[in-house]
């Protein structure tokens, strides 16, 4: 079982962190992700914690957990942090393959949507 | 004349806020891109702050800044800070424009792209 982990930074404003646990439930329903379980997870201010989520991902039968930033660029929290948290955890369980995607921002992709949409805020505001 | 100005959050890691302004680069050289002037500027740990940032654009001559916060969620952040800065540099300059443009990851097509990005991540994980 394969379990994708998503990785917020979370937020004192408790809506931000609903927020982010609305998009992983699209994330979950979307006909592409073919992840066995989807769930996310916060570097700190909201809950799960990264090895709460973890856990939880390994408690419901991963033998893989895919452990994906949602961070825009590579400060300390991506760049440090969440492999601090993850590394603890590998310790605890050898048994299962833990692993930490690129982050989100690092995608071409991504520079591509913002130009896309800078282009169309701009036209919002002729 | 119009500006564009992308507000990330800012890093202790220069690096990241490296990242930031080779991004906005791309962005400025982007064909899609109509913006007069394109630039960056750090809610905190970097330079220049936002209220630097609308200076500028205003020295370069911008008639309307349009400020795009470059956010993954409406954190306090967006939410208070980036509104607060914003509007103390309107009191200054009631003559210009300044617009503050819906966050990067309020768009559908963030969802879609995250989609991708972790279905792609995971079957590089098989």
């Amino acid at each position: 079982m394969k379990s994708l982990l998503l990785i917020a930074h979370g937020s004192r404003r408790e809506a931000s962190n609903e927020e982010i646990r609305q998009l992983t439930g699209k994330l979950q329903r979307h006909p592409s992700n073919d992840a066995d379980d989807t769930s996310c997870a916060f570097l700190e201010l909201a809950e799960p914690s990264i090895p709460d989520g973890i856990q939880q991902c390994i408690d419901r039968g991963a033998r893989t957990v895919v452990v994906y930033p949602y961070f825009l660029s590579q400060g300390r929290h991506v760049a440090e942090d969440i492999p601090q948290e993850v590394a603890q955890k590998k310790l605890q369980h050898p048994d299962v393959e833990i692993i930490i995607a690129n982050y989100f921002g690092s995608s071409d992709q991504v520079v591509e949507l913002l130009a896309q949409k800078t282009s169309e805020t701009l036209q919002q505001h002729p």
